[in-house]
């Protein structure tokens, strides 16, 4: 398989360049390997980081990526000096985009600073709340939720609440379905006034067997027979209350996310 | 203020497409309406969007962003006759990396499926070890974390470790700094043979002031005085023990997590 290295250099925390990672998903057929060398604002970094570029190329046998968020001139034009693929977020991007906006980028330090704001708290404060409400660990402050997550044990709730607090600010609780319920046939008593911003988590039996064995080897729990029927009969409940799902198996917590975003839009 | 709507329009998460998001935020002086709208896959939701884009400009006074990932050429060209600044993912990006790497790229639905590899599980792994390890909640299992943060109670220790797993899969444990410590003067026992992967985090007495009296208002552990001693003491624990810190007053969890794995470079 092809090797490339990829470099993250900015001047600042790298959090812009690093998000252009992504992009990268869809070559799964290369081997990336990723560095990150944030902070990088003096001309000793930038040529420290040029002898790094010129090893990578060596040990993999092929020129590195280099996504660059650099505001300083020279800085930039010094690390363009290096033999790489170059993805230069000021000049495709921001300078761009500042003309378009007719106003002038902040860079490095300025940028960390300025995401502090309102949107910022509100992230922080989603991810409070959705800590303290996981795993149906208190029934209080449920009204404040703006989605709840429920579903089996080990399905998935409690990194997908995670990401949707961290990610997008939003205040997401999660409730398993245990066996008393499943033996009172109906949703937790507690859930019943807001199905409106409930939604479902289910996973393949094998799955579910495999995750839970990993936990509890071989007990009831874990066997393959009960993950059968705890499913079908948590798919039931949330069938015969009109609960939205999505099926865990094969999705990450970014692609259940953007599913339970794009189904509950009303709300968030 | 200048206003302007920025869409992310994908035919698969829009996960990718949101990442770009980050760049909004060199640009502080425009007020950004962010409106996503993932799995626009069928030439209805296209059209759809070019009427979402329409009412936004004219309620705006002023263009929108969009910023588009379409594996689909006839859904990119449609799209594309709206009146709006484009960032086109695949062509400025995704195509051009794509014959670097002489690869073809990805599309839609295929990306999601290709990220759940080993990266993955480990960072699905990580958010589970520390959920686990929150708050000094269990000794046991340290030996296997990544970085240990301590500092006093509510300086940012829990959303920074969430991040640190969530975004890199590293496995972040974090310990509070407490009353007894700083009648002992000393850091707890059990994390003397960690000091290696223990990273400190503190806070301006102000601050901590205000955070805390959110939750417990008028409290002694609340008061200015009690937050100055508790920080004054926990830097000298931390400072004798030889141990980095960084402040978070004025830090995003971002900026916290790219300081954290930069000093400690060598563990992660």
């Amino acid at each position: 398989m092809l090797k490339r290295t990829v470099f993250f250099i900015s001047d600042g925390t790298g959090i812009t360049a690093g998000a252009l990672g992504k992009l990268l998903e869809h070559f799964p057929g290369t081997n990336f390997t990723q560095v990150r060398l944030p902070f990088s604002d003096t001309l000793d970094k930038i040529k420290q980081a040029q002898e790094d570029i010129l090893n990578a190329a060596e040990e993999d046998g092929g020129r590195p990526v280099v996504i660059m968020s650099l505001g300083n001139i020279e800085l930039r034009n010094t690390l363009k000096q290096s033999n790489a693929y170059f993805i230069d977020l000021f000049n495709t991007f921001i300078d761009p985009l500042g003309l378009e906006l007719d106003q002038q980028p902040l860079t490095g330090a300025g940028i960390a600073h300025s995401v502090m704001g309102t949107k910022y708290n509100d992230r922080m404060e989603a991810v409070n709340f959705t800590l303290n409400h996981d795993d149906g660990m208190t029934n209080s402050g449920l009204e404040e939720a703006q989605v709840i997550l429920i579903g089996v044990s080990r399905c998935g709730k409690t990194p997908t609440s995670v990401y949707l607090a961290m990610q997008f600010g939003i205040k997401a609780a999660n409730y398993p379905l245990i066996p008393e319920d499943f033996e009172r046939g109906s949703l937790p008593a507690v859930l019943h006034k807001h199905l409106d911003k409930i939604f479902g988590l289910t996973i393949k039996p094998e799955r579910l067997h495999a995750v839970r064995n990993e936990r509890r080897s071989g007990s009831f729990y874990a066997s393959l027979d009960n993950c059968r029927k705890e499913i079908a009969t948590a798919e039931d409940l949330m069938r015969s209350a009109g609960i939205t799902w999505a099926d865990s198996t094969s999705r990450s917590v970014e692609e259940l996310s953007a599913i339970i975003m794009e189904k509950t839009r009303k709300h968030v």
